[in-house]
């Protein structure tokens, strides 16, 4: 399987280091023996081996902050010279989202899809924008759209939808899908106010020096919104859907849940209405007896309503450069098997 | 698909409303057309009838206490003759489960798959004593040996392994196995004492009269074996790893645990040992803010330990006639595929 790696940052960094460290284990197990036949990044450059790049090196090449271009096969290609130019099996969307337009990104997966080769993504962007036409672009071109590491990083929320809840009607999701603002919420349980709990989220790295796509909810919004047009078949754009932060929530209330045996999560939710299907974020109380109130920190969850088993919660990881990582790869063994 | 069923009960009923219910959505998303051809259970009676046994009917006997064999095709077969007689692609041994011997249910998986027949199976007696025999000999005869339900009836954990944490490295899984002990110490959370739970749990009819097998962790060891000889390839068998149930916890114990920040759970844990594999069932306390003490009431919960994304918790039912039935259902659209 030859891929390229368009984006080079921390995600494309640990998958690189995943295709090193389980290369015989994907070969013995799954059949799978990826090569990397080109790397692009706005940043880093660019390199074309149709022989294989040696990922050591380009890993090497980025922890040194020197271009990628002084490996063997550097070349000054930006991302859509590359996805023509290059043979390849797989592309790796791994560049930066942005939520308004979708913009690098969509255009590179349309360009890959056009040719035939399948796709993987961690890139919310294009998942929430343009899910609907890139499935059907890549059907029509006899390739596949995957995107596991759109929610939930690695943590394999959209294949258990698809690949172990199939025979079941979905008719509700509801969780925690953002890891910043979940932090923020268990710190001030432990009595910190909220800007105090963003500062030392954004001392951890977790929130950025500008918060606002994390507490203001626009990041659980994307998801929630690739979730409805996914795997509820809508069609729907972010700003369809009603969203609300956290940034109004005060210690005061979270303590008087508390005391009423509740706490504040900020729930990202989809569900089907009649024949329509609606999408929300915002602050909800949960009974603690609930799976999704003993979800602490920047780890997420999601509860899935079916007509078969009723709620089936998966708890895990919603960041990491391993854990997304992960999504890709696991991507791509079941690239590999189809 | 042609199917024999092997036992009419709770589970075996819960199947043939799931069929009857869904087989338009199965042959529509799923490419699959199910007729069960054959039933034989040791109560009800058996029947026999190559062009499909009518679901509808076969229910209505089984509620009515009217034997199957008053049905068209209404045979005196008991299951070996059942499986060596009728043509048939899968199938579903749905007998009860006796722990000590795995008996008659290995019997009938060893001629069912002796005949290239694949099995589904909710019998945790021939999967946790013979799942390696019986894996290879499906191998050997180009059939399948599948037994999703044996382990969180339908929540789907043993796919989740196999199909959507492919490619990683699982080194522990820990979790609660038991409804009906996790029933009693929520109740016991609580206030109650033990031998008040318990009733309340046998009402509910969630413990059986003799509640021995829940109680002193038999079930919970049957599974973790299960668990340990097919996720982590082990040849463990039940006497092989210690076993504790919760009878001797008492109410002062969980106060004081609760005091603590701490709660009881009856946790059931695989988990690599250099290199062996060890497995454990006993009580242990379990901080309130992992994810498995949010788990109340007959609700089960494993958490995977991944090389990839740390920990992942999947919490669902682990019994119900629809929820068991479900995990058969599951193991005939993965058998569909393949």
């Amino acid at each position: 399987m030859k891929l390229l790696l368009i984006g080079f940052g921390t995600v494309g960094q640990g998958l690189a280091e995943l295709l090193i460290e389980k290369k015989v284990d994907l070969k013995r197990n799954h059949g799978l023996d990826c090569t990397v036949v080109g790397i692009s990044d706005m940043l880093k450059g660019s390199c074309h081996n149709p022989a294989g790049i040696d990922l050591e090196a380009a890993l090497a090449k980025a922890a040194a902050g020197e271009p990628l271009s002084s490996l063997p096969g550097g070349c000054d290609w930006d991302a859509l010279r590359m996805i023509d130019e290059a043979d390849a099996d797989v592309m790796c969307e791994i560049t930066y989202t942005d939520i308004k337009t979708g913009q690098p990104a969509t255009d590179h997966i349309r360009a890959a899809l056009a040719k035939g080769m399948s796709v993987t993504t961690t890139n919310k962007g294009p998942t929430a924008l343009a899910s609907q036409e890139l499935t059907e672009l890549a059907a029509a071109n006899d390739a596949r759209f995957l995107f596991e590491g759109t929610v939930m990083a690695g943590t394999p929320l959209l294949n258990l939808v698809r690949e172990t809840l199939a025979g079941s009607e979905i008719t509700e999701m509801k969780g925690i899908l953002n890891g910043t603002t979940n932090f923020i919420l268990t710190r001030m349980e432990g009595g910190m106010d909220y800007a105090a709990a963003l500062a030392e989220a954004q001392e951890l790295g977790y929130a950025e020096a500008v918060p606002d796509a994390d507490v203001l909810g626009f990041d659980a919004l994307a998801k929630v919104t690739i979730l409805a047009n996914t795997v509820f078949g809508a069609a729907l754009r972010p700003a369809d859907s009603p969203c609300r932060g956290i940034t109004e929530i005060t210690p005061a209330q979270i303590e008087a849940a508390a005391a009423d045996g509740k706490k504040y999560k900020l729930i990202g939710r989809v569900w089907r209405d009649g024949a329509a299907v609606r999408a929300s974020v915002g602050p909800q109380l949960v009974d603690t007896t609930h799976p999704l109130a003993g979800v602490g920190g920047a780890t997420n969850a999601m509860t899935i309503t079916t007509d078969t088993l009723g709620d089936v919660t998966i708890v895990g990881p919603g960041a990491g450069r391993r854990e997304t990582g992960f999504s890709l790869l696991n991507d791509l063994i079941h690239l590999g098997r189809s």
